[in-house]
């Protein structure tokens, strides 16, 4: 039975510590949330247990359609077993149609559909205040070689196929996410991070409400009731 | 003889207007310096005709070159003449070295080389205060094909070779510089706007002083003489 040791680092979501096993990661799913850079932090009960759930869904649909990623395991409602990477500092966001930052930037329509989709990299720095990069800028200063970048992107299109076949088969409509991505010690370049609501927005294609941490963000009510909706969608298309 | 009739568009450093052959635009460099997007402004008499001159040589090396361009002739001391073009509403930028909004955003060592050169794209709107945006951004927003863009990269690293050499030859260095391009009638895809020290970093190598409107951005003395040492320079090269 694997053992939980130090931890390595506390993020805005996740705890991370090391376990008696190098290769092997043991990821703690907080129950908090952040927006603003993490200017605003709040506690919400279950919250943790609901990503973990979705995240946990997630990684496996990716992982079945081929696509490498850092999921080990769920051994229970708060902790996922992960490989050890060492990560890419950039933040991989991919848009489907215009939201958030990108609409507020380029004033476009809410929701204008995106073809093709647009990548963006954002450079992984506290300092800096995670500062939108293109690909050369980011070659340049030597945060990733041109091949690593190739296949984020590569990797990313694939993600966001699984995953509007997810969320579309369930009525909700994937609008933009952000992924991580990281090197396991043989060098293969896998998914890492989480794949939870709070890093896509979801919008119901009924309703058009927001299922994602925008409802946080623009304090509309409760957060866990609309995590709990995404889960209880996917899991009802998981069993079909 | 070509004459001048009405005014199409007065911009910061330049005003066009129409001339009586619908092919030609007559291009009046004014003696006006801007900096902060047009927020401080200034008369500098003798700075268009600087520019002026500087622009026509560079214009001339560059088509030397096979580049190109929407340049025609330098009737006068104010005076380009230049094909009509349709412009492409992009500010192509090309970075040698680490300087101005690029050195600050990412906090690099001052004159950082950039290794390759690094290209960044700018959407020319007021309304939106010229946001830098990466290709996809671009593409998906209709601002330019995807093909249009491949042109502008491999036509700026072009100019980027000549305008080194030009420099270089006379022991200044190119730090960056921003360009526009245009469609003529035929569609053919040619470097428009101007090539002056208004719109590129240059330093001397031997003193490290500045020899563009950065002198006068951070009010390091009197424009025009800095100019005229360029302009000297580049002409004392194009004698030998």
């Amino acid at each position: 039975m694997l053992k939980k040791t130090e931890l390595l680092y506390s993020g805005k979501a996740k705890d991370v510590f090391a376990t008696d096993d190098p290769a092997v990661l043991w990821v703690t799913y907080k129950d908090q949330a952040t927006a603003l850079n993490g200017k605003k932090k709040v506690q919400i009960s279950g919250k943790g247990a609901l990503n973990l759930q979705i995240s946990t869904l997630l990684f496996k649909a990716v992982a079945a359609a081929g696509i490498p990623t850092h999921y080990l395991s769920t051994p229970d409602q708060q902790t996922m077993l992960c490989q050890r990477c060492e990560m890419v500092p950039l933040e991989a966001v991919v848009r489907n149609f215009a939201s958030g930052s990108f609409q507020r930037k380029f004033q476009t329509e809410p929701l204008l559909p995106l073809q093709p989709a647009v990548h963006e990299c954002y450079y992984k720095s506290d300092a800096l205040d995670d500062p939108f990069a293109n690909d050369e800028q980011i070659i340049a200063l030597g945060w990733a070689k041109p091949a690593t970048l190739e296949a984020i992107h590569a990797l990313s299109d694939q993600v966001n196929l699984v995953l509007q076949a997810q969320f579309s088969a369930v009525g909700i409509k994937l609008v933009d996410f952000k992924l991580e991505f990281g090197w396991l010690a043989d060098g293969t370049l896998v998914l890492a991070d989480e794949l939870s609501p709070d890093n896509m927005r979801l919008v119901d294609e009924a309703t058009g409400e927001s299922l994602d941490k925008d409802v946080f963000r623009k304090e509309q009510g409760p957060l866990t009731p609309v995590y709990q909706t995404v889960l209880d969608r996917l899991r009802g298309a998981a069993h079909v």
